[in-house]
């Protein structure tokens, strides 16, 4: 395997996971950010942990701020494209429910399944400056289709005062707490999902709701290209 | 007003909130910690923003992680003392699901009128280690109350499967969250002790459980040496 971006050649064999020089210094600085914190890792470490001089980092990121950018972004990528393209579906034939528990599911999967932890990383006062906008602007736009699709999926006469989806939004984000405490079961999305569609005042559909969101999660995921 | 410590006679008037110098130290450092983050802040900065030396702070915390060892620790403080109380009240006249009603919202409020975030500073890497321990396990005994009222406040044949009261416990610490992102409302306690009694399949007594969660909160608060 060699690399596919600029810079000198490395003196080692890559021992980290990704195809390009870009995503192992990813994979080491998601490492390091999540296990010594941000403010402690320096770029040199982090040159250091993939096996490349401090000076080729340079070629594929200008600053530390610039990898926790794409660090963060890379975090709700996935699901906002799945959220855009399950919004297209709930026009159609699928109710806004079992939509917004594919949606869920999906995300919790996602956060509980990534190789590092990098939603702890959210609330970092370093992480709100504006070049973070990006992040924060696809976040704000994740939240608002729970949102909306929170308002549809309640029940008339049941479910939580105030904003439904957004309680749904914030309980699939706890799973990153609940990650960062050690106590992630493999069954931990699907709970906070089904919590969530509870929430709405759907808790007596969940058996049918389940099953239809497994097949939309299949069918959506399938097709998007970021997969 | 003067400080009731040791240490040298301060500069200043203080200007912070706190009867001590230990308190204002404690408020400086909050302050710092969750604007500036952990790291970047050093105990000569805090002495600064209180109007001390450096020496003077040293009298009353030996390192910065004393320190956040004490603000982590007066995040769970009150709540778990609460907890402790209520949970005796749930062994007589109030049922389970008042009772965890009582402690999401006394919890959630907690969470969301400190003067600080300090949740916010739960998952840092640097507040691992074993001098954080006491915080730590007051929070895992916080958490398991919630886990063992779940159970009991959870109706027969409705409500989430797994661990409904550790959903409940994480929508309330969620508030953390809501709250960095600018977003929490006076109302959004309530709502989150609300949505966890939803999640337990009391949605339908929720107008009773209100009511009598009030008084408890009430009850229990006024009788809180810890107050």
């Amino acid at each position: 395997m060699t690399s596919a971006g600029p810079g000198r050649p490395r003196n080692q064999q890559p021992s980290r996971p990704g195809a390009t020089a870009r995503e192992e210094i990813l994979d080491a600085a998601a490492e390091l950010f999540t296990t010594q914190g941000f403010a402690n890792t320096s770029t040199r470490s982090i040159a250091d942990a993939v096996g490349m001089r401090q000076s080729s980092l340079y070629h594929h990121f200008k600053t530390k701020d610039d990898i926790l950018k794409d660090l963060l972004e890379s975090t709700v990528a996935a699901s906002l494209s799945f959220a855009k393209a399950v919004s297209g579906v709930s026009s159609g034939s699928a109710s806004a429910e079992v939509v917004l528990h594919a949606l869920a599911l999906y995300d919790g999967t996602q956060l509980c399944s990534s190789r590092w932890n990098l939603g702890i990383l959210y609330h970092l006062p370093e992480a709100r400056g504006g070049q973070y906008e990006q992040f924060l602007a696809s976040r704000r736009e994740l939240r608002a289709i729970y949102g909306t699709l929170g308002v549809l999926a309640s029940a008339p006469s049941a479910g939580a005062a105030g904003n439904p989806g957004d309680l749904v939004f914030r309980l699939i984000e706890s799973l990153v707490n609940l990650r960062a405490d050690g106590l992630v079961l493999p069954s931990s999305p699907l709970e906070a999902a089904d919590a969530g569609l509870i929430i709405c005042g759907r808790g007596n559909e969940l058996p049918a709701i389940r099953t239809q969101s497994a097949l939309i999660i299949e069918r959506v995921s399938g097709g998007l290209e970021d997969f």
